[in-house]
C-alpha cells in the first residue's frame, strides 16, 4: 500500500519533497495557498490553512500531516491530532518554532546554551535590559517573524516603540523577545532528522553567511568544525530535538561566539534553507529524510559525498529574468553546478532558487558556485 | 520564459526525468499511453502514440517532444518535423534504434565493430550461416524486441520457422537479423549525451550482468577497465552518436569478447537502465542530462561522486507488494542504499524499482546494494 505525505503549504521547500517522494515511490499531496505555488506540480486543491474544516479535509485524504511553514495555528493542529491524524511535527513541539519567547525559555529551562534574554512587555523594561547589556541588544517579536523580518538591534528603549504599540492594539497581552547582541565568529547551522519512534540522524554541521537578514551562502562541512565544534553542535540539536519531541527535520541556527561559545539563535521544524546542500551534497538529502522521518522509516546515512559543498541561494532580480532564462551561459561556464530552480515569479530579494557544487578542493567549490550564482543576479 | 519538454510514453524513464526537471525549474509534459502510467504526476493526458493527430496536438504545446521509448512510429515522428517541432533525438537517428538490421547495416558502413552478421529472408539463408559459424548463432526480429523478447539463440534452420511465418504473414517483405553468438567475457554498457549542436559528453562505461535477457546489475564504472576498455567504449558510442546524429542520451549495450574485442550488440536513444546508477552516482544523472541535451543546453559533468556504484534492478514478485511495503526492513538494514520505485503495479518479472549503493569499496558496495534488493524479491 502506498503511502500519501501531506504537505501544508505550497513553497519551495514543499516543492523540494517531490522529486524525493517519486524517487521512494511515495505519494504526495500539497494543499497550496494558491494557484501557481512553487509545488503546484504535487497540489491536489488550493486552501486557507488558518481554516479548520479545510485543514481537516485535506488531512483525511492523507496518511500523515507535515509542513512547508509553520504558521499553522495551534488550533487547527489539534484539530487534527484529536482526529487521530498523524502530525509531524506535533502541535507540541511545534508550538516552540511558532513562539520565540517560548523557545527561549523552554531551552533556557533544557539548560541549552543561548544568549541571555528576557521578555518585555514596555519600552522600560527593555531600557533596563540595555543597561545591563552595554546599551545595545536584538529585540524580536515572538511570532511571524523570518528572513531577517521582526528582528531589529535597538540602542534605545524607544526604539521598538511600534511593536510595543501592536502588542497592546492586538489585546492578547504578550511581550517582546530581547536578546544580547552576541558577538560572534561566524554562524553555523546543524540538522538533525527525528522519527516519532525516536532514531535520530545528524548531518556535519554547517557554516551559514547571512546577508541582510538572508541566508546567501552555506558551507558543508563548516570549515575547521571537526571535533569540539561539531560535537557540541550536534549535541545540542540531538538535545533539542528529544527535549522539545520534535519529528521530521530540525534545523538549528548557531552562533559561534569569539569567545568559543556555541549558542542556539533559531529553530526551524522542516526542511531549511542551510541543510539544501544535502540534495547534492550528503547520500540522503533532508527532503527525503524528512519523508523518512514523518513516515517513521528508518533513516538514511547522512555522510556527505564529497568533501565540501557550498550552496549559494538566488534572489530575484528587477528585471524578472527566470533561472531558465540563463542557463546556457551558467551551464556552459559551470559544469559542475547543480541549478534548482523553485519556478517563482521572479522580485527583487525574493529567493527564486539555488546552486550548489561539490568537491575535493572548497577553493574551486567556491569559485564555481559563486560564479555560477552569478549568472542569475538581477 | 520556462521551457516545456514534452515526453512520449508515461513508463519509468519518464517518470526519473521529473525529478531532474523540477530541480532545473523546467516544465516537463507526459503524453501518457493510459492513466496510472509510472509517470502520471507529469500527464497532462492520455493518446495513442500511434496517431498523428493525436500527437501533433500534444507536440504543439511544448517546446521540444523527446521520448520514453523508440516505438513512435516513423510517419509521426516525420510530421511533427515537417511542422517545425524540435524532436530529439530526430526520426532519422531513431530509425536505427527501432531496427536492427538497418542498425546493423549502418554500423557496419560506419566501420565500427559489430559481431558477423546476416539479413535473411528464408530457413535456407539461416542455414547457410549457421554452417559458417559454428552451427549456433542468435536470431533477432528486426522490430519491437526488449528485455530479451526477439531474441533467441538457434543451432537449427528450423528454430526460427515461426518468426519466418509471422514475416511472410505480415506481407511487408523483411528478414530476420542473424548474429555470430559472441563468446564474450562480459557485457559493457557505455551512456554518451549529445546535443543537437554537438557536444558530447561520456560517462565511464559500465559493467552490465543479465539475467533471462533483463538487466540485473550494473556496476559503475566498469572493473578494470580504465585505460584501453573505457576509451574503445567511449570511442565506439562517441562515432554512434555522431554517425547517426544521435541527440539526448545514447546507451551503447557492448560485448568484451574473450579475445578483447569490444563489439556493438544494442542501442537505445534515451535513458537506459544501465545509467540509472548516475542518478545517485554522478554529478549528472542520464535523465538531467537528457532534458539538457534535448533542450540544446549546455551538458554538466559526468564524474563519479564515488568510486564505486552498484544498481540493481528489482523485479515484481508474485504476491502484489510493492517496494514501500518492505521499506521498513529494506532501510533499517541499509542505511546507504538508495530505494527508486516506478510505483508501478507489481507482476512477476516486471520491472517495478531499483536500488543503488555507492562507496569507497567495491565488495562492500555489492554487499549492501543485493542485500537491500533482496528485501523486495517477490
Amino acid at each position: 500500500m502506498a503511502k500519501t505525505v501531506g504537505v501544508i503549504g505550497g513553497g519551495q521547500l514543499a516543492r523540494m519533497m517531490i522529486p524525493a517522494a517519486l524517487e521512494l515511490g511515495i505519494t504526495i499531496d500539497v494543499l497550496a495557498e494558491a494557484e501557481g505555488m512553487s509545488a503546484r506540480l504535487a497540489a491536489s486543491g488550493v486552501g486557507d490553512y488558518h481554516d479548520v474544516d479545510t485543514v481537516l479535509a485535506f488531512a483525511r485524504t492523507v496518511d500523515v500531516v507535515t509542513f512547508d511553514h509553520e504558521h499553522v495555528p495551534q488550533p487547527v493542529l489539534r484539530a487534527l491530532v484529536d482526529e487521530g491524524i498523524p502530525v509531524h511535527p506535533g502541535p507540541d513541539a511545534l508550538l516552540y518554532a511558532q513562539d520565540k519567547l517560548l523557545m527561549r525559555a523552554r531551552l533556557s529551562e533544557l539548560g541549552l546554551p543561548v544568549p541571555d534574554w528576557a521578555a518585555v512587555e514596555t519600552p522600560a523594561e527593555l531600557d533596563v535590559f540595555l543597561t545591563d547589556h552595554g546599551g545595545r541588544a536584538v529585540v524580536k517579536t515572538a511570532r511571524g517573524g523570518y528572513d531577517g523580518k521582526g528582528v531589529r538591534v535597538v540602542e534605545r528603549a524607544t526604539d521598538a516603540d511600534d511593536w510595543f504599540t501592536a502588542l497592546a492594539e492586538d489585546g492578547n497581552g504578550g511581550a517582546l523577545l530581547v536578546e544580547e547582541l552576541v558577538d560572534f565568529r561566524r554562524e553555523l547551522a546543524q540538522q538533525v532528522a527525528r522519527r516519532p519512534s525516536g532514531d535520530i540522524v545528524a548531518w556535519p554541521v554547517v557554516e551559514t553567511v547571512q546577508r541582510d537578514g538572508i541566508c546567501a551562502e552555506v558551507v558543508a562541512p563548516a570549515p575547521a568544525s571537526a571535533g569540539r565544534v561539531a560535537e557540541l553542535s550536534e549535541d545540542i540539536a540531538v538535545r533539542i530535538a528529544e527535549g522539545l519531541g520534535v519529528t521530521g527535520m530540525l534545523a538549528v541556527e548557531l552562533f559561534e561566539t569569539t569567545d568559543d561559545r556555541v549558542l542556539v539563535n533559531e529553530l526551524a521544524m522542516r526542511p531549511h534553507n542551510s541543510g539544501h546542500w544535502s540534495i547534492d551534497g550528503s547520500t540522503t538529502s533532508q527532503f527525503e529524510q524528512h519523508l523518512r522521518a514523518v513516515l517513521d522509516l528508518p533513516l538514511g546515512v547522512t555522510g556527505t559525498l564529497r568533501p565540501w559543498s557550498m550552496m549559494i541561494n538566488v534572489l530575484g532580480g528587477p528585471d524578472g529574468a527566470t533561472m531558465v532564462d540563463r542557463y546556457a551561459e551558467a551551464m556552459r561556464e559551470h559544469p559542475t553546478a547543480k541549478f534548482h530552480s523553485y519556478d517563482k515569479v521572479s522580485r527583487p530579494g525574493r529567493k527564486v532558487g539555488h546552486v550548489t557544487v561539490c568537491g575535493d578542493d572548497l577553493d574551486e567549490v567556491a569559485y564555481q558556485a559563486r560564479g555560477a550564482a552569478a549568472f542569475f543576479e538581477g
